[in-house]
């Protein structure tokens, strides 16, 4: 059964610019509070995939966003996220974001399932996602 | 003349995340102090061109960035970035992040010339950027 | 009627530094959302301040916070907010947050009626706040 | 031999609200980098207390500022930064920042050592500052 994970998030006065709309780099920090609902959503809470796998986390290998509409202060958007891909080390997930029901920005980003290197516990590295979290991402992919 | 613009930034303990790894919506902040580097270096600081010109911004249309090696608390890295393409209404920046010497992280971003639209002024729209501002893009160009 | 505003916040993965617990700063962002929430509901929604009165906003003057114990990611924290003080030009809000029923953080703002001099309109100044304002401000007082 | 640490911040647009000031939680993420920097200058990097002394961090006790003129996008500001006091289990450092000589912000954070209780390693707790990292907190103290 897939599903779309959907957050709320209201428009903060500090998340605005002189422009008087959002500045960018927040959209990327709704997209992670996006993955991180979704993922929440699946029973895969990254802090007990943390506790559980000894994984650091699920950093980015990419992110990608089209800004189709500026959005404001005091202004409630629906970030909308999705698993879309599911391979042996990452995953993608795609975002849509509504304000008032229209489209305002879509985008993506590919996650790594990474721990630390057996071989060198100095260094980070992409490792094979344990079967039971690909086989509930591939539930929840679109 | 073509330049490449280059911030050093010193990363920060509230850039990074449990992971102790940089937030990467960061790398788009950081993107962003870039372009506005460059901008000023190629004689259009964007106080500037907001006076002179009416526009309120330089707002996005797209961004996009690989993240090829997590950076840390307290590593300095460099921003470099450089215009890579001018269109009537807009202008593409592209940026190289380097840690120690290494790529780190790789992105770009378009941005539009926007102002209040003279029709409707509760309304942003991409304008044509002035000659003499295009020229100068033109000129800092890769 | 006084009243105490409440904002839910879910503390995010980027809110938290390397010791896994909220970066501080992000406190201080917090205790803005809970100001404009408190304002909002008092009919005092900072976008209609800005239009109807000509101010720029309500800039601080003085912030201050106690911080008895953490919080971490994915905890939700209740953000309570009320008008303490209301003076001719400022007003002071306090805040307390909230972690499972326990008091996590206790803090204040002491805030100005901000806008541009009548004789020199490159600066900002403290201007009287106006009757009716203030009488709200009052009324939320607790 | 007391040192005053000095750190230049070049406002960016992005830590700029719609009133075209400073957003204020930033000045409270600025004032962690001067501390930071501070303890770095000292021979006290926080990377290198992680390591040696195993505790988490520095986190704040409390934090409080008097802002008192705004900054604007592409302003240089000075953050310089002071150990005040030290404690057995905490320290107090002093900040003021600097608009083109002129003192814009002035505030303070009490911060403790902190590390997991050795009884409850669930738990953070304040714990001894050692004495050798006290006497360089000392010696710097102004």
């Amino acid at each position: 059964m897939s599903a779309v994970s959907r957050v709320m998030i209201e428009v903060g006065w500090g998340d605005c610019d002189p422009a008087e709309i959002v500045f960018y780099p927040n959209y990327f920090k709704w997209f992670d509070v996006g993955t991180h609902h979704l993922l929440a959503t699946a029973g895969l809470a990254l802090g007990a995939l943390r506790e559980r796998y000894g994984i650091v986390g699920v950093p980015l290998l990419e992110a990608q966003a089209s800004f189709v509409k500026p959005s404001r202060y005091g202004e409630r958007i629906a970030v909308e996220s999705q698993i879309l891909e599911v391979n042996p080390k990452t995953f993608r997930v795609g975002h849509e974001i509504f304000n008032h029901g229209e489209l305002v920005v879509r985008g993506a980003e590919l996650r790594a399932w990474v721990g630390y290197d057996p071989e060198d516990d100095t260094r980070l590295r992409a490792l094979p996602i344990p079967a039971e979290v690909r086989s509930r991402l591939l539930a929840e992919r679109a």
